[in-house]
């Protein structure tokens, strides 16, 4: 009943975005998903960008009924270190019931089944349940700055009840759940300077203040002893946790996470549970720092500056250029005595996104996670950010709900990245399942 | 008079002695220096180490008179980085007056004046005031491995009555000054291990101890507010300031360093003024940090390590195998939790160094920069260490002074280091009149 043939094609474009050799491999997936499109019977456009065009596709039963927006990505991760893949990256396999390439899962295995379920139910009843739209870019994988630059002028096109994210995951592989909300997400660089160049340690240690040294003492300073941020009013707009969440949140199995990566989930604030802190606490994190000898050997230097690339996961209600400048204002002020900082607030920055738990569209798809899987169905949160949805949502107007069959084994972002067929095919079943609740108004 | 080609000959060898890759360059320094020396009258050895040679020369007028063993290094610093030299460091250019080269001043420049005051002396009295060592060794910026295992062995060719390192400087252009100490230095690597492969922001911020943070926090735990370092005992043995060193280190212009440096003198310890903090006091500064995303725009990770690199300058009575013990058991006990830190002191540690300012070496060279500089000579002490000082004063049995014509200014193991022609010229007078000094019985 799956078009196999068709997901592999899919999967042999090489469109990783962030690499400018890949262009003309963008352009021919962008192409063949519209002429797959236009076979099954929808409406398509083109929205070229100064980057990667958009795919929009639309089939409006009726204007009366109400719309579903989808959104994926066509885009894909880059795939170095290309010599611990298995296979060419975009020469798919099949491998014990599983498909690997770049892209399998990540997103174009879980767009993929949503293209598959509107093919079957179209083939089926020759019409859809509803209206649907399409909304796959080419540029999540770097920032989806295309989109983002047209969701003003494609509003009206874009307009939408709901929007299904499709490129979240499941705790377990039997274990169906829905995904009520993503974090935001600022990100920052920041840089100390101390003396017009790198000195030697000898030389001037004792003497000039080393911005090193300043480095560390502020980036310690952002997080106390609890690991609460100290930044002031960092916490001021999030809400206190409702019981029912706090219940939830207890659905954790730190032993397998101590299993799995190899560390204990003792990261972030002391006072909450670990999914309170993933999926209901905003962090500030350091994912980057450099500055002096980094090399072989040893080099008593004292450097001229010192670097640093962090960002902060928002919850809703948090605004992010508030919280941003917060944050910047806050470190200007602790600057080290003696250096000069600046803190550079980078563009792209996304809103938490929370879909009530009561809507129509959350309640169709648990239902139908529930059916297929044949199990009750969880409500859960993702601690990562889709940066474009929270601008997705306000320009379409639409309830965003996240859905998807992603498992943390399936080595997205990495080599030898995988995705079932068996979870294409329930993939495939909940869209459609979904897709029909949403029509019995 | 001065063979300035021979200087630039010199410089031209990339004799970076931390860069396995350069080995060949070192080889074909040592050989070129020994060449040189047999030419102008020396015996040569070149002793072979586990790495780099140790050019050994010696001119033997008469074993009833005493000795002076000059120590040089022919190695430099690595270059990086790259981009912010004017011209390739390994081919030296002359802009006003100034040789710009890597090793210009560190150390070929310095040693280069000593050849040549030894050539012309040789040449113009066909004989030395005394008798003359040189140890040149080619592991001095990456810890004297090679000469400090074959010290022992080597100790009976060693001997000598004076040892002038000539490896260090004066306070100012016009300030003649003789160095009666060191401080010694010990360093370390450390590694901070998280999770067994980086990790998401997004999916584990919250949950996943980050290294970078440990690292931030465990680094910042190293010096209290004042600026004094925390580790326990670390300055059990340091001794109180006597009366008339406190009156010398008060000969400094702040505002000279700022406009220098572009930074104010204000590293270290707040209960101290800024040369005791240099010459006196023992520090522990930070020289390199790395660790996660480090590249152009962002990347939301949590890697699964984070590094430094630190060292410590030490003081009199200070043992740098019992010092770097305390600062690494310190370190283990304040590992941030859940996280594993690997602690390494390396080899090559040296204890600080002190000269009597009575000794003869120290009255005739004081008496020689005196003369040639025509301005009273100054006693300083230097902040900066060379490790194996300590153990080639107790091998050779001689009593070390340190002396040379460098500046601040130099940007040695900096891009763009450079000496002046001009004091290259003072020191071949500066060594010339020293030795006749010390030949006067």
């Amino acid at each position: 009943m799956i078009n196999w043939k068709q997901y592999y094609h899919f999967l042999r474009f090489p469109s990783i975005s962030s690499e400018p050799a890949h262009r003309d491999a963008l352009l021919a997936c962008a192409a063949w998903l519209e002429g797959h499109l236009k076979n099954i019977g929808f409406t398509t456009e083109l929205w070229p960008t100064a980057h990667h065009p958009v795919l929009f596709a639309s089939y409006i039963k009726d204007p009366q009924l109400p719309t579903l927006l989808i959104y994926n990505h066509y885009d894909v991760q880059p795939v170095d270190p290309l010599e611990l893949w298995h296979n060419p990256p975009f020469e798919p396999i099949e491998h014990e019931g599983n498909i690997y390439a770049r892209g399998a899962q990540d997103n174009k295995g879980q767009c993929f089944y949503v293209l598959e379920a509107l093919r079957l139910l179209l083939e089926k009843n020759h019409s859809l349940p509803i209206n649907i739209k399409l909304c796959i870019e080419g540029e999540e994988e770097c920032g989806s700055q295309g989109l983002l630059s047209i969701l003003e002028t494609k509003a009206p096109s874009l307009k939408a009840d709901w929007l299904a994210v499709v490129d979240v995951g499941i705790p377990g592989p039997e274990e169906p759940a829905i995904t009520l909300g993503t974090r935001g997400l600022i990100t920052f660089d920041c840089t100390l300077q101390g003396a017009s160049s790198d000195l030697h340690s000898g030389c001037h240690g004792g003497l000039a203040p080393n911005p090193l040294q300043g480095l560390v003492k502020l980036l310690s300073s952002l997080h106390d002893a609890s690991g609460r941020v100290t930044v002031p009013d960092f916490y001021k707009e999030v809400a206190t946790i409702p019981k029912e969440l706090h219940e939830q949140a207890k659905h954790f199995d730190s032993k397998s996470y101590q299993a799995l990566f190899a560390v204990s989930p003792i990261g972030g604030e002391l006072d909450f549970l670990p999914l309170e802190r993933l999926w209901l606490r905003p962090t500030l994190e350091i994912n980057g720092i450099w500055g002096g000898y980094t090399g072989e050997g040893f080099k008593t230097v004292i450097p001229a500056r010192a670097h640093a690339k962090f960002s902060c996961r928002l919850v809703p209600n948090q605004d992010p250029s508030t919280l941003g400048e917060r944050v910047r204002d806050y470190l200007l002020q602790q600057t080290p005595p003696g250096l000069t900082l600046s803190v550079h607030l980078h563009e792209g920055r996304g809103a938490a996104v929370r879909c009530p738990p009561d809507s129509k569209v959350a309640q169709a798809f648990a239902q139908a996670f529930s059916e297929i899987f044949q199990q009750p169905c969880r409500y859960i949160l993702e601690g990562a950010s889709i940066p474009v949805v929270p601008a997705l949502a306000e320009a379409s107007g639409a309830t965003p709900l996240f859905i998807g069959l992603a498992l943390a084994t399936d080595q997205i972002h990495a080599p030898n990245e995988h995705f079932s067929k068996e979870r294409i095919e329930k993939g495939v079943r909940i869209m459609m399942r979904g897709l029909e609740i949403l029509g019995d108004v």
